[in-house]
């Protein structure tokens, strides 16, 4: 007979494990089932040891100006690629270790092996020695994310075409880069080879990079890394891309429509994502999709009662946070179908997502950009305040950059927040509190942020908003 | 006859000069009275140059850490003191030439000088010259400021004997340095120079240090000062300070109240502040003081009708940002007590007043210890989230320190947080929105905080609170 839990959650990224978690916590009985990692992508290839790369690259780029800060350094400051990647690995091993940890705390029964549903309330595990078992669960928690698109014309090797998993633990140092698509994974692996010392060019089809950030961001982006070396072509687009022993050669249509062929020693490829949606029984089943993608309500409930999914498989944005809280929201309402009156499970509203780019400078923004506030409907107040007018920007030597809010003119809603220099990631998330509460320009202006801070800048871009900026 | 404004501000701190920023804004005929340097204490002598020295300091720890972050240095890493004050003075100097363009661009009469009140709309200039200037108003702002507390036995020589100001732009790197007082100041001077390299021994008589924050605060940083190498004596005092040609000599009577001479290089005096109310005219206009500092209400009225009080002679919080904000209230109940009916003044709280310590790891709180949240009647609930389970900090390397928030139990209201850690100063923010706009437990933990980031150890906090922490 098959294992029977309260709830059998499929995949371990940042949704599963954390909705696994919350269920157990709940009282369920609760199992997970992961074929590769525990913490998915995100802990084990992507959000963390990235950020890994980055904060190595960041306290880089301080040894080289060490001079700026008074300091005297010996001599040239070097990465020693191996190190710096291995102190990557280190830190996702040392966080999928964690999930291991919680999943034996919160008494989760893992499954190591490929699951599939066999029913609406059964999953057959398959492990790597090929033998299968058989578990059963009131509810299913589908949460098997996704992976990196590949080209049409072009897969993914390992060699001199890369993913993001590639390009994070490279065999040898790209001399020449060429990043097509300039989303986050992107543009973050863009600003970590340039730091490098790589030679980097982004090719994004849209005709600004970003393109999901509010358009001034793209500009001051664009601008940014510009300067500091990386050659960026908007509106283009490869056409073909040709591994050779000696590297990549690339066909690149540019905005004007002209092509040419130019050579690269590598390539990352971060063209979007394909949710992890075949084989794991949602069609035989009939759970309703949407461009590939499944569909869910606010509770993260499929079309069919007992599969709830979560994270990347669901609608956008794919983000890890966003499936962490989907995790916790579809958690709780299992929780309360099955009985429980004292969990009180609250929608989602994926307005209030922020969403971060670790670039250097970083970009970070909440709900709608001016753009998208205008489509809407909006008559919007816009501020904006540039960090060389903020003290702390100055003492840090991280001027770039500026913060920019958009209220509804009539109600004084914060309809969104876009930033973009040091430290952002981080800040974003003071406006994300605000907005979730659905807090109005004067909550923001009368809050009293503290000196000498980076987000003091916030502070500034509401007032500059309605007229009452200070230092500017 | 006197010049004649509708306001004059006197003292350019950043409570004077953003007040009368605001009053300029409000279309009131202004004028500005400074007697050094336009910006006052905060950006000449305060906050600001200190954040650049600490910046420093911060570079040269990444440095000699570079190996952690699979970085190579050629050799040691050092610090040039007198590159790092200078970069210092001139990020000071910068923000100086700031509030001067921000004084023109507003139109704001400055007039250098010695300011005292001559009646309640008067105030006569004294200038470096010896001449008089004799300035009449409607209104006047008061924001004179503080300076240091002298010990009563040893007077600051700024040979060995030191406040922040000779701490700013020492003449020699101190060897062994005593610092007295756990403030603020003091610590954030203790971490700088103990960065630097120099032997530190901090003396506080409370039996704690940083006693304004939570104790579980104290604790950690003094575990983790202790670490890096600064010697605390906390409960213990100074009985008397001597300088000699070849350093100081300071009696410490530590807790167990046994006094013995210590020697040291040299010794920042960091036992608090007093403010700048002698000579210029408020007791012969009977302005209401209360225990040296003048009496105000929430609108920042003194009990003489037109005459205002902003920051440091004012009660406590003692802090730049209480000090602006101040400005920006007094500015704004001003224009409307002369008649503007388009502006609402709101009353200064000041319960959600943040407040920073910039030392290593950072200090950052805002709202009731829990101790003071007992004190008060408040049955509490008390959430904590270290950084160790955060993957960002364990990315960045920095997963020393905590998230604690006390909750009211009843109500659900953030009473108080409380944060120690990497870029804690940055991200109080977050907290000070909620708790400004009265934001329970459910607002915080129904937002999405970004992943990878600190941030979100603030939300884990608040789950922790309510038995639904994830990370641990």
């Amino acid at each position: 007979m098959a294992d029977q839990y309260d709830v059998i959650v499929l995949g371990s990224g940042p949704g599963g494990y954390v909705a696994a978690i919350r269920c157990a916590q709940l009282g369920l009985k609760t199992a997970i089932v992961e074929r590769e990692n525990l913490g998915g992508i995100c802990l084990n290839w992507g959000c963390i040891p990235t950020k890994a790369l980055l904060r190595s690259a960041e306290v880089l780029h301080y040894m080289e100006h060490a001079d700026a800060y008074g300091l005297v350094a010996a001599g040239e400051a070097k990465a020693d690629l191996g190190k710096v990647v291995a102190r990557s690995r280190a830190v996702a091993k040392q966080l999928n270790q964690g999930v291991t940890h919680l999943m034996k705390k919160n008494k989760i029964a893992v499954h190591m092996g490929t699951g599939a549903l066999t029913a609406k309330d059964r999953i057959k595990v398959t492990g790597a020695d090929g033998k299968a078992t058989e578990l059963a669960a009131k509810h299913i928690i589908v949460a098997t994310g996704a992976r990196a698109r590949d080209l049409p014309f072009a897969k993914a090797d390992g060699e001199r075409i890369w993913t993001y998993r590639h390009a994070m633990t490279p065999k040898a140092m790209p001399t020449e880069l060429l990043v097509i698509g300039s989303g986050a994974i992107g543009i973050e692996f863009a600003s970590f080879y340039n730091d490098m010392g790589a030679k980097v060019t982004v090719v994004e089809m849209v005709d600004r990079i970003v393109p999901v950030e509010d358009a001034e961001i793209s500009d001051a982006l664009a601008k940014s890394l510009t300067k500091q070396g990386i050659t960026i072509h908007a509106g283009a687009g490869v056409e073909s891309l040709k591994s050779d022993g000696q590297g990549i050669a690339a066909t690149i249509k540019m905005k004007d429509g002209k092509s040419a062929e130019h050579r690269f020693s590598h390539c990352i490829v971060a063209v979007g994502i394909v949710p992890n949606t075949e084989n794991i029984g949602l069609d035989t089943l009939g759970v309703a999709m949407d461009r590939g993608f499944v569909k869910i309500d606010a509770m993260c409930r499929t079309n069919v009662p007992g599969i709830w999914a979560i994270g990347d498989i669901g609608p956008p944005p794919w983000l890890a946070h966003k499936a962490s809280h989907e995790g916790i929201i579809a958690a709780e309402a299992i929780a309360q179908a099955l009985g429980n009156k004292d969990v009180h499970p609250h929608a989602m509203d994926v307005t209030n997502i922020p969403g971060c780019t670790y670039c250097h400078p970083q970009v970070a923004s909440v709900g709608l950009t001016e753009a998208k506030a205008k489509e809407a409907g909006h008559e919007v107040r816009v501020g904006k305040f540039p960090f060389i007018g903020n003290g702390k920007a100055i003492a840090l030597g991280e001027v770039e950059g500026f913060v920019k809010t958009v209220f509804d003119a009539k109600t004084g809603e914060l309809l969104g927040a876009h930033m973009i220099g040091a430290e952002v990631t981080e800040l974003i998330q003071g406006y994300t509190v605000g907005k979730t509460a659905e807090l109005v320009e004067q909550d923001f202006q009368e809050t009293i942020f503290p000196h000498p801070t980076l987000s003091e800048a916030m502070h500034e871009s509401v007032l500059a908003a309605y007229g009452k900026v200070i230092h500017i």
